[in-house]
């Protein structure tokens, strides 16, 4: 069969695959830091190089007003059903980088079967199994099974809108029965999994200003509002000791979770107390009510990224200072919709907020959340393949994370996406030592090789 | 008189020391920076070699574990008292630089009278007015009317330890009538000042940690707890929006304003709109039941001086971090015992803190405040003086910064210290644009050139 021919050339090539994989994880594509531009182009003009070697037709840079998209397509199997496969090659920034264990985080270090570096899981490695699948067909059937089209682009992580500037202007270009993207996680090791549901998300910064000028706190302490204590008092009162966000309306339009969900997960071979032990933390907490995995895949959450202001250098300085600022997010569940959630959390802090300050909000990126049914062709053809490439039948979860172009695809599109983690949830994605199994990278490269057979319609 | 021929030296040499002055300023001694010793040590040596200029005796750099201490002598006035004019030649971190108005706070601009740079008016211009009284003597009349010991020090912006430990090493040494310090401000332009009254620093740094790495907010919030949202709810607790400290026994051992304070703070032409004007502010706020004046100078005070953690770069990242941190201080009033502050704020602390953290408190340091009686034969001098010099009789105020030293000297030596002000409040002594107003500098120099002479006993 097709297939076996396919999966003989994948394995005699997984040394390759995965020079192939460092050399793309070298990159330091951060779209976040303009001054990795050209970085980051890079990276595209590499994952466009390779989709062209690989034998796909009109492969392109697409040019937007910041980071390049890559395009390719291969139409040639009538009859047959089309996917999207899409990903990203931007990645986070790597900083902090003293907890790194290697020296730096862009010179990939293989240990333990795992490949480390900025990008691995979070997307290149993951992305990278869908180009080596197709590659697979190609250079061995020198065809695929059914229609493919890919679209990769370089502004996942700073919540871009050139792809959805592109999106919407080609929808013809693009249609197509399902999307395919890897960029989650398994549920555990040798427990591959289905994502079903993501939340979405809402980002904000908020910057609190005071005085002028920065001012000596003995002189002016007690007269004047200090824009930190401000900005602590507007955080503390997000949330409430009960772990539920204290936004009027915030969980008015939340769909409460099914029976079966509770059920299903509660199933699930999740240790509450190794996962505690595994962060390191004291003891888990979270909104009241709810387990774990209950509020990491289907509760609505409010995280501070980021505070900076005044004076966080060697030694004690008495600085009144003059701003403050934080970044935090709200996780949104269905059917919470991010426009709203800005305007509450706007109204909030416009309640809360002590006199003395002035304050901006800035609105970084916003994105619904995702639920996609579980009964359906597509789903069907993706069970049986991550059973083929991994060897087990994979579950059925949802996901904390959110991927805002599953929205936009449903959307813009009308169709529904197939997420097919091939990570593992400690991969550190968005943190120091981020990893991904180099098993795993060949265990997807398969399912996907077999995800395009398994599409073929009769 | 002797004193009139001083008084010209010192018309004949404003250039001189006008440009001594930046020659000083010129050095970059942050004590709290290490990578500056040598600068903080370069100006030791600057203010020992005019020390020795001058001619006083005994001069001499005394080490320590850190900083060197100045110390210099002139005993030659049998029957008369003896005055200790204390001073510091460190300064404050320069940061931020953005806003300042000039490429280096190290290279001094004069503009409209005033000299800009770091440390211009805290404390190396206002300590330097000392120096050039002394020399106006000294070059005049060959002699001092009093006797004068001079220790000038490089950690009081960091409130080490080492002076303390040389005056309770050298109580013998440094024993005097008075100890006199210019390192307050004028109440006004125009309106010179006797500080009686001081507040004192209980200063801290709080750490939380969280998961033992950074997380992605998507994959674990919602789960485990967020070191920045647990220190914005722990900071938010320290204060009410009545603007008072909400930790229990806070307010137990102030001692409340007299009524005769309170009526000549009253008096004292101060309007509350000018200064929310100077300082931009949309209204001033603070502990209710008191005025502004009050607040600053009577009633104790809690201010955050820097908040750190997680992502405070360019673009969104929504990192679950494992760490956040805050400076912050409390400004304390007779009779609050910084020790006893200590404790209250690391019980508050374990009382507020949610579950799921851990967290360690740094003490940085503490002093008392500070209360001077205002009828004895020291303030009687000074107010002559002063009225010498700035040609208006001082008010007596109270001041919200801390001067610790002075708790030192009456603790070790027994002695009130005078503090003679020749600043003004919007200086922005610790912020950016620190200035001293040249003709405060000269004007000082001549009051502290009549405090000399008005020191002595018939």
């Amino acid at each position: 069969m097709a297939i076996d021919r396919v999966i003989t050339f994948l394995d005699a090539h997984r040394s390759v695959f995965e020079e192939q994989l460092k050399t793309l994880l070298r990159i330091p594509s951060v779209s976040a830091q303009s001054e990795r531009d050209n970085d980051t182009r890079a990276a595209a003009e590499f994952v466009r190089k390779d989709l062209a070697t690989i034998g796909l037709n009109e492969v392109a840079l697409i040019e937007t007003k910041r980071h390049p998209l890559v395009y390719a397509e291969w139409l040639d199997a009538p009859g047959q059903p089309t996917i999207l496969i899409y990903g990203h090659y931007d990645v986070q920034p790597a900083e902090p980088l003293e907890p790194w264990n290697q020296p730096d985080p862009f010179e990939p270090v293989i240990r333990d079967g795992n490949i480390y570096a900025r990008g691995a899981t979070d997307d290149k490695g993951q992305m990278f199994t869908h180009l080596k699948a197709l590659e697979g067909w190609m250079k061995t059937v020198g065809s695929l099974p059914i229609n493919v089209k890919v679209l990769i682009e370089g502004e996942e992580e700073i919540g871009g809108k050139n792809l959805e500037i592109f999106v919407a202007e080609n929808r013809e270009k693009l249609a197509c029965d399902y999307v395919v993207i890897s960029d989650t996680s398994q549920f555990a090791l040798g427990l591959p999994a289905i994502t079903y549901g993501l939340k979405g998300l809402a980002y904000f910064e908020l910057i609190v200003h005071g005085a002028k000028t920065d001012l000596h706190s003995g002189m002016f302490g007690g007269a004047v509002a200090n824009p930190l204590n401000v900005l602590a008092t507007i955080l503390a009162s997000l949330m409430g000791p009960d772990g539920k966000v204290r936004i009027e309306g915030f969980y008015d339009p939340v769909r409460p979770l099914l029976d079966w969900e509770r059920a299903d997960f509660a199933k699930l071979p999740f240790s509450e107390a190794e996962f505690q032990a595994k962060l390191g933390v004291t003891s888990l907490v979270g909104e009241e009510g709810y387990t774990t995995l209950e509020r990491k895949w289907a509760r609505p959450t409010c995280d501070v990224h980021g505070l900076y202001g005044g004076y966080s250098g060697e030694g004690p300085k008495t600085v009144l200072p003059c701003k403050a600022g934080a970044k935090l997010s709200f996780r949104l569940v269905p059917d919470q919709d991010p426009l709203a959630v800005a305007e509450q959390f706007k109204a909030h802090v416009a309640k809360v907020c002590p006199p003395g300050v002035t304050y901006e909000i800035k609105e970084h990126h916003g994105a619904p959340a995702v639920l996609v049914g579980v009964d359906s062709p597509g789903v069907h053809a993706a069970v049986r393949a991550i059973e083929a490439g991994f060897g087990t039948r994979p579950i059925f979860m949802r996901e904390g994370g959110s991927i805002p172009v599953v929205g936009l695809f449903k959307t813009q599109l009308g169709v529904d996406t197939l997420l097919l983690g091939w990570g593992q949830d400690d991969d550190n994605l968005h943190g120091p030592n981020e990893k991904f199994s180099l098993d795993d990278f060949h265990r997807g490269i398969k399912a996907s090789a077999h995800l395009l057979a398994e599409f073929t319609r009769d």
